[in-house]
């Protein structure tokens, strides 16, 4: 059973973000939100995001799961504008999704759940922890496009960098400690990535969302952060790309 | 003969709306204005607009037929801006068209006219009419973009429906009679259209523009608006989609 | 030797300019500014920029010569916005020009110079010099677009006509001596030349920019304007396209 109500834009940064991931993923709803877990296809990158109850102007709902094609919320959602609110309701004897906004109502069948898993992202005790706003991420990746395909990060009790590097060219954004939000470092860590993934990952972060970064040598590396004003938790893993020698 | 002045975004208003049906066509003058018919290749959709002679800031005509490429008129009006205005002269021993704007001339030959006919929008006796605002009817066609590559018009004393539906998939933009302009319905209507066509006809209209729509079962539908600060009639008939039982 | 700091605009606007002729093109530094040449690959057209001293914040070289990709420039420049101060330096010892603004630093290779010429813009006694506003020219490259591949300049006692014809259409902007800044002239000239060229040459003036042009019959055209303030210089050469007869 689901019946909810929620500003559109709260769920076009839901879609957006496991978008990045998957197109299709299984929405886990209890009674205090709607929780969505997926592994890309490549299993490189994963991510766990959860919706809360408060985020909603209204939500009822009971342990269900519902399989979603996250391209047709995606297009329904360009019907709407930002503050407008979008109804969901579950209709189980159609096995349906109805959205609804203003005067459009949309029905979407919903997918066999079967082969949907449920990864968890691991527990990893990364020695670096830091949190830097969104805007140094998204210039580090735009600055690293010029250069390569994969993105270094780096960070130690000085700062944080992002660093990318191919032939004799390179480049380097400096993030010294003055320029984070917080760091807790005691030993210097780097590993490589690929960089569309991490680029997909922050996409839609704003600039000024501080993001927080969990990392470790040839570890892969965790980023959180909070959307729909707090009511959201973000929780992204991607797979670090080993160095060859 | 024409000797005439139009402030550019009326010319092109004129351009937009019978090019979504042919590229070449036939101006027919007469000392009252400018009117232009035309049939799409495939034969499904009709167009017929008048652009009175109060529309321009000059106009001199006599009765003359002027075989002219749409498209170089579209290019020439990309040199002007809105409020600008236009001459158009009849050069009849160069057979050509030449425009001014600014300080721009551009002179372009004119087509032969034998092969273009004078379609004449048919006179049908449609149960239903009644007249909705361009919002609506461009968000009914946006919203079923994404469903199928057709669009249901559906009417009745309660209102007005737009609709689409593929497999499972549906999208319904629903217009009880208090969002209509007007209604005159005794009975229930249905006819089922090629969206591209539709949202042809309807991609220069704007948003506040009273629409009028009549409306049968399995009957072709005609649109009417008006342009030019109603110095401008353009009357739209599309054939239906017949459903595949 | 090169340490330098300059406003990021007026590093993109060099390298719009001389990237228009070439993608790889040697820096000549000297104590007084810096001056690049190129002819490009079909040997059509010419460029001599020159960059003083006093466009710079800070300026420090001696005679060097450093091969440059103009694109890993451009790309650089992407990452600061308009009056942002852009460091450049030669790390001799690396063989790399070292960019950095904000808090970013790009390393990029320098390119062998052996095969790089140093053409200079002939000394061309052309009978027509006239001013003119970067904005007809602009209005009349895109309206010649819609007509042809060429576009034809000429210019006499009267005024200036930029003209292109192909077929049965044409277009004329047509600029009588009083919308110029100024004209000599005592007789007429005429010459064709590649639009695609003539266009990528000026798309980088602005409206206001005054643009001399020395012109004779079926000679190359030579442009000049300033960009920087005035503290640069450019000069544009474009060989003539003859007329089939």
């Amino acid at each position: 059973m689901l019946h909810a109500e929620v500003k559109s834009d709260i769920l076009r940064d839901l879609v957006d973000i496991v978008g990045t991931i998957v197109d299709e993923v299984k929405f886990n709803l209890s009674e205090d939100g709607i929780n969505l877990r997926a592994v890309d296809p490549a299993h490189v990158a994963m991510v766990d995001v959860t919706l809360s109850k408060s985020a909603f102007e209204k939500y009822e709902a009971d342990e269900t799961e519902l399989g979603i094609n996250l391209n047709k919320i995606e297009q329904f959602l360009k019907l709407s504008s930002a503050g407008e609110i979008v109804k969901l309701d579950h209709v189980e004897d159609e096995n349906r999704l109805v959205l609804e906004v203003d005067n459009i109502t949309q029905k979407m069948p919903l997918l066999d759940t079967a082969g949907m898993t449920d990864p968890t992202v691991p527990q990893l005790d990364l020695p670096i922890s830091l949190t830097v706003e969104g805007r140094h991420l998204l210039k580090g990746v735009k600055a690293s496009q010029n250069i390569s395909d994969h993105i270094a990060l780096t960070a130690g009790p000085d700062g944080f960098e992002i660093f990318s590097e191919e032939d004799e060219d390179m480049v380097r954004l400096n993030l010294p400690k003055d320029m984070l939000n917080e760091i807790n470092a005691n030993e210097e860590a780097k590993s490589l990535f690929a960089l569309d993934y991490f680029s997909s990952m922050i996409k839609s972060v704003s600039s000024d969302t501080p993001i927080k970064i969990d990392l470790g040598s040839d570890y892969p590396v965790v980023l959180e952060f909070k959307f729909a004003d707090g009511n959201g938790d973000v929780k992204f893993l991607l797979a670090p790309r080993i160095e060859s020698a």
